[in-house]
């Protein structure tokens, strides 16, 4: 029997899923998913606002259900402090939050302009004026972390919250065929080789394509 | 001289920046304000955006920068422990911290057909029909917390984080003349009553008004 219960919707498509999954993952934890399917009205209203919710990730754990990214990880840091999930260093720490929590309440344009799909490929896909400010502002943060922490990962030698944060950035540049400066061309290769990063989306390109109109074309 | 300086904008409109004053304040923190003026092109498009930014709110105490709210009250309660900024129960901390995330990353339409607005009142105000599922939802936040930590605030005896991140909500239902349920209603009311409101509101008044259009009509 699995240590807790992760509930997700779509591997493909719920970038917010996957933040979810990797941080329990990294924290150890032993997960049985429980997936709300795409079909569902409800949800795929939420898909299509490409916003965080209520329903997904929600983490149920020793008879606690905690729901939102950003809780899901302060509370896996609080339970499992031997993961390390944020830097030991006290500045760092602050850094950490700082950039995870940019990404958690801004960059609106890169998600709606440039949805994760794991499945497709679009190259040559013309960027919407409005989400290049955003792909400019992830690039700075990845140089100023890297720089910093000397990499590979945003804050050394380890993966923490902000990489789980940034990993379906990642993936949309891919998709996307976002051209990026070396430094952040690396870190995104980094990310896609992570093994975690590599299972999940094994399973994604597995996943049966219920609804077609979900995969939108801006 | 003080503690820390905290970076905010207009006090009227901005938000973020009173729920980072009121963390900063919560913790005991004696903060010079520094004020970005709302008439700064890259401000301005910021608060017309409605999306919290790398500016604001921005603490600098003890050598570090730490911006993001949610940032801010994870740094500040680490660093002020005495301040019980989070609940001291692990289940009322982790709700906390999820229903903190759930208003930082959420509520795009509330936020964006309510903006917040001080100085202003608008009476039979025709709310926006994508606002109200948010406006219920805030409503439900609230009536599941008081009713389970016994209020008045929402995790019971003293102000928490997620009383902070729900106050400007508090203030647009006032605003724009939102019609609550009883105990919503009594909730918001204890919000207007708090004294750091009552602090943070009359300067929001006092403000000049240097830039006519930020009173935007929907």
């Amino acid at each position: 029997m699995a240590d807790a219960v992760l509930t997700i919707s779509s591997k493909n498509y719920s970038s917010w899923s996957l933040r979810g999954w990797l941080l329990c993952r990294m924290a150890g934890l032993d997960i049985e998913e429980r997936i709300v399917p795409i079909d569902d009205p409800a949800n795929r209203a939420e898909l299509l606002l490409l916003s965080p919710s209520v329903l997904v990730p929600r983490l149920e754990h020793e008879g606690l259900s905690v729901w939102d990214t950003l809780a899901i990880a302060e509370y896996l840091n609080e339970r499992f402090p031997e993961a390390q999930l944020y830097p030991a260093d006290r500045a760092a720490r602050a850094l950490c939050r700082a950039v995870s929590g940019e990404m958690h309440s801004g960059f609106f344009n890169l998600r709606s302009a440039l949805p994760m799909n794991l499945k497709a490929h679009h190259p040559n896909f013309r960027i919407f004026t409005g989400a290049r400010p955003d792909i400019e502002r992830v690039q700075a943060i990845w140089e100023e972390c890297l720089s910093h922490y000397g990499g590979p990962w945003l804050f050394g030698a380890r993966p923490s919250v902000a990489d789980a944060m940034f990993a379906p950035a990642a993936t949309r540049f891919v998709t996307y065929d976002v051209p990026l400066r070396p430094v952040p061309a690396a870190y995104r290769d980094t990310i896609m080789a992570w093994p975690l990063m590599e299972e999940w989306i094994a399973a994604a390109k597995a996943e049966p394509e219920e609804v077609e109109e979900l995969d939108i074309e801006f």
